[in-house]
């Protein structure tokens, strides 16, 4: 491990695991009938260390940051909805502050590295790393030294917040294009396979994102490791999200992981620790194509399939409930015995 | 129609159509990048005649009722089973009890036919037709009368309780192969693919089911209507939650339909008045085999796919917080123009 980086141990306890199950399959219902939401109980126990896991003071953290490629016009939109982006997620106007209020998430907006000067404000964490990361596909996106920078951002940003849970989220004109070109080098795939229509690329413009992409990449290619990865192709967000995935893998925090972007910078956390994935509840398969791709690979059964393509994690949030229901079923559902129902017959 | 049924006419509102999608493209957003959530919340708005919907005091109804076929081993339940889970429901330890207090729905169960005499209490609506349906391997499961009848309990539940939305659930051992005797009926697919484990059989228990549901659709054969075929192959819970599916329908309330059983009296409400299917929200994608053919039929895109195969309107209740969902980004997201966002550039 990275010596700046905290350590993930594997997550071992075989008598907790037998306790979880015996608890999930006597409650009165079929074995297995509840499907994913059993295996989702099971995970928020074994994450958290708890016969009875309980979600605490969940807390939704949106990494926001720009992008020096996107003036190469790869986004349907300009650099400026970033920091428009983050006055609406602060004003409550926004799909993730609509959704973190209806669950009662904890919304804190985190500038690594967005191009505008916001005065301090509640629910804004002021981090910022650079006014944005270089154009990647003429050298790297972020020195060392800001990758570094904005991986302790992450850090910081879990380890002094409450609660167990933490739902990592993004906001950044031009991400999508980071998000791909990481993926298609943590997974092997070709770049078009990792490339999509990001906010609403049409035709040409998905050409005309693939073509700047494919320099990229090229310009990279010799790139070796995922911190390497990280800091010539990625963003000050993703590697702030990395961090935060980190820290709070280290911390033994449940972490519901949104979209694309935020996927990839797990994949880059799990290529440095893969003992983070264990903490990882992967909300949605996204509308980018990509992102299938990069959950195969990282093994994740993403809880929703709803063809979002939003970020900001909405899709996390969209997810929350469940977890709340996983962990109600292990609570309150009665068993076979204290109800007095009837078990299976021999078949 | 048929004379004791509602009718339920076609929705079509162009003006108030086009009301809503203008809203929900001038969201803060990509258009369409909140996927699914978008398609929702305006046929919310459809259903509700309201281009601000307000979903309000939903209606668990859990329809309850014993099978005759079960005395067949078609279940890995004893029948006993029905009686005790209204015991568990009523009490509070049954997933749909949980996940109704999670989302504070409002929970009543409906005995329509179950084998048991049970006190009067708070939540428990009798209604027994009969104390359970007859072998239909023998016979019709139910009369004429008897299956008007439990049209009717689901009718009356319906329109003496509060809200604008009712999310329908069921609890009945055997009641998997009625569902799929109808589902083959109505999709015109072989049996063995609408036939599955129910509640857990093994690939012994399985095959026995087959073959003694073969025997009851061969029985059938020449039943016609879509009420002959649910008087003669239904329950007593399937006609009753047929009967809810239309009033609520006529009501103009928003219908969350939960698994296969649920599908399955609604496509039968659906083969009498097709206007039905525009108030439905199909909940989930069940791990009974036939449940999909039977939704493709529907053209139905259920909005969860997480394994379940539980009933008890377990899957509709897990699905209701992106029902709420859709209508808080209609009613709480801001616009392009009043949050001040940049909209997309020229590709």
């Amino acid at each position: 491990m990275i010596s700046f980086l905290p350590t993930v141990p594997a997550l071992h306890d075989p008598a907790l695991e037998a306790a979880l199950g015996h608890a999930i399959d006597n409650k009165t219902k079929p074995l297995g009938a509840l499907g994913r939401l059993e295996a989702l109980a099971l995970q928020l126990g074994l994450v958290l260390g708890e016969r009875m896991p309980r979600l605490r003071e969940p807390q939704l953290l949106v990494f926001a940051a720009d992008h020096g490629v996107a003036a190469r016009g790869v986004s349907a939109y300009p650099s400026d909805v970033t920091w428009q982006m983050v006055h609406n997620f602060l004003g409550g106007g926004a799909a993730a502050s609509v959704l973190a209020r209806q669950h009662g998430l904890a919304l804190t907006v985190v500038d690594v590295g967005v191009a505008h000067d916001f005065a301090a404000q509640p629910g804004l964490l002021q981090a910022k790393v650079a006014p944005a990361t270089a154009d990647m596909t003429q050298g790297p996106a972020m020195t060392e030294q800001q990758c570094r920078a904005a991986l302790q951002v992450g850090r910081s940003a879990v380890a002094d917040r409450p609660g167990n849970v933490v739902l990592l989220g993004e906001m950044g004109i031009g991400n999508s294009s980071a998000a791909a070109l990481l993926a298609a080098r943590l997974t092997g795939l070709p770049l078009a396979a990792c490339v999509g229509r990001g906010t609403g690329l049409d035709d040409a413009g998905l050409e005309r994102k693939l073509s700047v992409l494919q320099q990229a990449a090229d310009r990279h290619a010799d790139a070796t490791d995922a911190l390497d990865l990280l800091a010539r192709l990625g963003g000050l967000e993703i590697a702030a999200i990395a961090g935060a995935a980190l820290q709070a893998a280290a911390e033994r925090r449940v972490i519901v992981v949104d979209g694309y972007i935020c996927s990839a910078a797990v994949a880059v956390a799990a290529a440095l620790s893969p003992a983070v994935l264990q903490r990882c509840v992967f909300a949605h398969a996204s509308a980018e194509p990509g992102h299938r791709a990069l959950l195969a690979h990282l093994g994740a059964e993403p809880l929703l399939d709803l063809g979002l393509r939003l970020g900001e994690g909405s899709g996390a949030a969209l997810a929350w409930p469940l977890l709340e229901s996983a962990t109600r079923v292990l609570a309150e559902m009665a068993s076979f015995e204290s109800a007095q129902v009837s078990r299976e017959t021999a078949t």
